[in-house]
């Protein structure tokens, strides 16, 4: 049998280690576009700040690895020019002598990943406009920075990598705006659970240029750009970053007149094979059901690209593997600010049409408060009102925000609820986490929402508002309007409360006016609990 | 209705707080022997090293708060000196007084905890002796190490509190010698796991004595003590700790007469209620069952105290809410190492007559190993053999521990497979994780083993032993009589190896193994993969 897999980074590597572990007698071939196979993209931005010091750290494996020791053959600097499906060949081509010679297969993988969006704007061929895809997209980079000693960076896009560019641009000592069409950073984010990232981009002297698009680029003084935006404003700039999203490369599969969705991905089956039996497509180039919605979606991630790789393999083994969705968990490192979510967003729910289902904010401690260090994990999490089923959750933080984002992609991976959640017994020291953790927090709460002991509000619903943290609290700032009655004086205030109105309670963060809620429903009171606190209020309703 | 409880840490506190958020009319007493409630006994060896300076950062929350805040009365320094099940009345001892008074109840829960066991040796009543429970008990250290200006202290008993008070004692300068019955530390673990533990103690001049019990303590020169073990040692001690685990507190459950358990814990059902239908009970002081095994055990942790209180106060008000079992998560950090485990050790699985299962042995990078700062955690993995099911999993590493026993935690409570770990979707950038990350190269190694990709053997069985390290690994130290083939050079040196024997082959953490072992396999050897590699066999089969 001969597999040919055209691109050597995460599927098409993970693809050709797995087939030749099931299959000593295969023949394999790995093609790739570019010089290097198996390099570590998700690494880029840090070689390019200098965290990653060495070009040859981000090389985690090369030819000569994949040629000794797994016995598959690589070309690099190889593309396909044309793939015949009746014949069963692809047409090869050496990008750099023009050589090209015809190779048959037996099975074909296509891994060709997702390319940067270049839009075709004005100015967008001038020097210094990079994208950040592969080695020498950071080794140009950091050669231009040093060349032109650039002090000014223009970053366009804000998502992961638009915003680890940033990070890694200002790392390096230049000046960096970000310039986003969306009125948020990080699109995977529900926009108000953005504007915490948001905030400390500022704090870290990122300059945001939000809800503003890019109209062109020109040149201004000697070696210097300007970035041009929709509504007029000129960005001067010695680099420019573009950071805008991908596409996912269907240039091969239209080649071979395969199957794509209506998203732009190639199209496959839950075992990774398109249209045609024979040939494989996995990655970023492909369109992957969303675990949470079930809808088709475009969702660029390396552990599903690898797992994908893998499924690829067994199933070209003869094995019946098959890939389940992706939930799209994801992290962003950012000035010591840790970023993540997995499942759906609340904009993702809505799009749908999805109505049945519930969101709460909390602000637990990453770990026991009384341990020094313990710092305050921004939470948003989404569930099924109908069977308390998980559906999504974000969090921002500067400590454990990554354990608990992936014990609750666990949760929604084995189609569990919020009561789970707040059952589980995770891992306890006071410096560790919590007797109880966040995450059972989050399933406390959700919970008590769904048993109806916890009614709940969002900010900007109409009601009577009642502050019921101390006077302190209330008089460093308040929502207009708001009675203040402390926690520990509502029993004996409750006269002053009104029985024609819905009495809507907040707090710092959500606890004590859950506490205030049910002594107001046990007394008779319409009462609901403003989720998050002041905390969510400012997020929510931003002055 | 009146509930009276007995106990106001953990579950005792939980309940009481839970109860009145249901139930606003219930009148509510919460009594204790100590000097106060809601305390932070997790955090007392750290309060005692310094790291927790204040003495009132422990207390949680005090007399006041429950007063005002949940209208339940609390009374401190107050015992309870018998219980008429018939009358349904407690008399209640002031123990600074001695004032005796009756409180009737409607319902009865009893938290009194577990006690530090202080067996009858001879000299354990000579000062300097201490046991870590309470807060005075901390002070008294604290005053005692101060006041006596200590520079050698003995921890007898090995596990989580002794280890970190040993920990907390070195950070005060003092000399740490830990006598531990057992010949290892940190029985929930499995001893070739503790190992890596014992190690890194020593490294932080912590001295271990193991496998040697303690006989009895005697004056030694002025202020000194001496520790006499049954070997017929003496170690030298300015100050002794005792911490060789807790009794559960049944004395007011034999007074109600409530059934107990054959593990001496108050035997209670799945709603936390004892054999007495008024009186219910939670804590350290109950039986559990365990979550995997289904066997009644004790397993006195925080996280698992607090959902039983709240069970207790849903069932108090009416509601069906249950425990579902105990999997023992527990995590410790000692001199920046983090030890964690969940679910069954072996030695429990092999106890309990257990013969499906199997483990491995994995030694992971915490995160992406081109990004600077990346750990190798330690880890064992325990699986049904008919099913996949997770049984149990531990792991030791300066990286990214919690995270890891969090996950599996959270596939264990759901019932999952390694196969759910092998495809789970978890938080990757390189500075939080793996494109593969540890969870799914445990769910790999666990999968490929039961669809019989991957022989295993474990380091002790019989068979040609086969090191496919380069041969500088090879010569910096090997199994004995094992034959050295680099991995990549294996195909072409085949004709080296034995037909009429099993092949057990290692590397250095089973990668290369694994990928050696899927070479012979296809080639018609008889091969198995030595699980974790020489590291593992450095800890199973030490010197």
């Amino acid at each position: 049998m001969k597999v040919v897999i055209v691109g050597g980074v995460a599927g098409g590597a993970s693809c050709a280690a797995r087939l030749r572990r099931l299959d000593e007698d295969a023949e394999i071939l790995m093609v790739d576009r570019g010089p290097y196979v198996s390099f570590a993209n998700c690494g880029l931005p840090y070689h390019v700040g200098g965290v990653i010091e060495k070009e040859a750290s981000l090389l985690v494996a090369d030819e000569r690895l994949f040629r000794e020791r797994f016995a598959i053959r690589v070309r690099t600097r190889c593309e396909v020019t044309s793939i015949s499906t009746e014949n069963k060949t692809v047409e090869l081509r050496n990008v750099e002598t023009g050589e090209v010679n015809t190779e048959p297969y037996d099975k074909l993988v296509l891994s060709p990943g997702a390319a940067p969006i270049r839009p075709p704007l004005p100015g967008i061929d001038l020097p210094g406009i990079f994208t950040v895809r592969t080695v020498p997209d950071a080794r140009g980079i950091r050669a231009w920075i040093e060349a032109t000693k650039s002090k000014r960076a223009v970053v366009v896009g804000g998502g992961f990598i638009g915003l680890e560019m940033a990070e890694n641009l200002i790392r390096r000592g230049l000046d960096v705006t970000v310039v986003e069409l969306l009125d948020q950073v990080m699109p995977p984010l529900d926009p108000e659970i953005a504007r915490l990232v948001e905030t400390h981009l500022k704090k870290h002297g990122v300059k945001l240029a939000l809800g503003d698009g890019v109209a062109g680029f020109q040149k201004s003084g000697e070696a210097g750009l300007e970035v041009l935006t929709q509504s007029g404003k000129a960005h001067p700039a010695d680099l420019v970053i573009l950071a805008i999203g991908v596409r996912p490369e269907t240039s091969l599969a239209k080649l071979a007149g395969l199957a794509l969705g209506e998203r732009g991905g190639i199209r496959v089956d839950e075992h990774m094979r398109t249209s045609n039996p024979d040939i494989f497509a996995v990655g970023d180039a492909v369109e992957v059901k969303d675990f949470v919605t079930g809808q088709w979606t475009l969702i660029p991630l390396a552990g599903p690209a690898n797992r994908q790789g893998r499924i690829a393999a067994d199933v070209i083994a003869g094995r019946d593997s098959r890939y389940r969705g992706t939930q799209g968990t994801a992290i962003c490192g950012i000035f010591g600010l840790a970023v993540a979510s997995t499942g759906a967003s609340e904009k993702l729910l809505v799009r749908t049409g999805e109505k049945d289902f519930e969101k709460i904010y909390l602000n637990p401690r990453s770990h026991a408060g009384y341990y020094p260090g313990a710092k305050i994990l921004s939470m948003k999490i989404l569930f099924r009102k109908s069977d308390g089923r998980l559906l999504g959750a974000q969090a921002v933080g500067e400590d454990g925000v990554d354990k608990r984002i992936d014990a609750m992609a666990m949760v929604i991976q084995m189609g569990g609820t919020v009561q789970d959640l707040e059952e589980s017994e995770l891992c306890y020291a006071p410096q560790f986490g919590g007797a109880k953790d966040p995450v059972n927090f989050a399933g406390m709460i959700a919970a008590d929402v769904l048993r109806g002991d916890m009614p709940l509000s969002h900010w900007g619903e109409d009601g009577f508002l009642l502050d019921v943290r101390d006077p302190e609290e209330f008089s460093g700032g308040h929502a207009p309007d708001a009675l203040n009655i402390p926690l520990n004086a509502l029993r004996s205030r409750l006269g002053e409360l009104p029985r024609d109105r819905e009495i809507l309670v907040y707090c710092h963060s959500g606890q004590r006016a859950y506490y205030a809620t049910r002594i107001l429903l046990q007394n008779g009171f319409a009462a609901r609990n403003l989720s998050g606190g002041i905390l969510a209020r400012e997020i929510l309703l931003p002055k």
